[in-house]
């Protein structure tokens, strides 16, 4: 672990309480306008298109679109499907602007903080430079650099996403450590060559969480949380 | 300005001493390997070598090849050609790096810091991100995000570097403030529909400075430099 310059964070999942922040903020967007809707539901639903959204991109079925026009495309789908009324497209886009006002766990920033005394610490994340910069601003983690699918015109699990961090940081794959609670994240960046460490957010989908308890392979580190993390990478 | 989101800053000379570090490193070097050479003279014919190098790129004479390596190429010619002897590829390499090492004007950290609570503020650079990111580092630089030349293939000042910046930020050229102590660099940003701020930086090239001492155009603010710029934002 001596030759790690540089971790990459997943971020939605792994970061910030992605499903936990958009049920509050649908929830109070629903009480502010007298909107009465199944607003967990929505969240959930919301989250769920996320996947088939990207592999429409990633099949070279959709050019390529941002993840802040996926949300926005999937967003007005999604309410008119359920029925909610009297959403205008400003509504929607302070909705889907949500996606940049995520809060971030609470080992989140004290561990970044500490990681970043001795490491270069960027995001490798699906989200868009702007959705990640503005999250960052709002929730006050600590960047050194804020790597986007975006800037790859690819989505993870896309090699050209691991491959094209490390380029940009001017490292080899092998100096790079992939941080996430999702073990395919981690088998797609050792494939590439990068070192990996799992850390388990097993509230991130509430109730319906079905997967990534634990690690389900030997990770270069697995550790509790971010914290735990910059303890054994001796931050 | 109430509709500036962000600033974009020119790097070499707006916000850090490259002239001054680089003599400080390369007299350094020399002395510490007993190498007597006119290192001040290398300095400065180091960064006489950036523009046309950029040039033949913009000019597709070279396929797309970061800073990092144009100042590489630089200076194993200008070295070979100073009759400097016995610097291998290590010490060339080494050398190069002395770009991520250079040192901020005194008021540049302090002044970000400052516009960082009220803007995103951002790089914008010909430098390649390893450099930019590895000099924040080294500098306490407190970016919300690095952009550079490298992200859209392209140097400044061709316009798909100010509106790439920008785009990437979410915003519209006129909500984003390119901040520059060259007024070349402004008015190509101006052109492409950004705010604009000049600060003179009457050091940047020492005896040889011949231009940029004062702002040449009405640009939306003219700074004392970036402490004073702050203080016009109202950060």
């Amino acid at each position: 672990m001596q030759c790690v310059k540089a971790l990459l964070f997943d971020v939605f999942g792994t970061v910030v309480d992605w499903r936990g922040s958009l049920i509050d903020e649908l929830t109070a967007f629903g009480a502010a306008h007298g909107v009465d809707a199944d607003w967990t539901g929505l969240a959930d639903a919301w989250r769920g298109a996320y996947v088939p959204s990207m592999e429409r991109v990633r099949r070279g079925e959709l050019p390529w679109t941002n993840l802040d026009a996926l949300h926005r495309a999937a967003l007005e789908r999604l309410v008119a499907a359920s029925g909610i009324r009297g959403l205008g497209a400003a509504e929607l886009d302070q909705l889907t602007h949500a996606w940049h006002r995520l809060r971030p766990w609470p080992d989140s920033v004290p561990g970044l903080t500490r990681l970043k005394t001795r490491h270069v610490i960027a995001t490798l994340s699906n989200g868009n430079v702007a959705l990640l910069v503005n999250m960052a601003k709002h929730a006050g983690l600590p960047w050194d650099m804020v790597c986007a699918a975006e800037l790859f015109r690819h989505y993870k699990p896309d090699p050209e996403t691991y491959l094209g961090a490390a380029r940009l940081l001017g490292l080899a794959p092998g100096e790079v450590m992939m941080v996430a609670a999702h073990n395919a994240d981690l088998h797609a960046a050792r494939s590439c060559g990068l070192k990996t460490a799992f850390l388990p957010r097993p509230a991130e989908y509430g109730p319906h969480q079905v997967a990534d308890f634990t690690a389900d392979s030997d990770w270069t580190v697995v550790a509790a949380d971010i914290g735990d993390l910059a303890q054994r990478m001796g931050a």
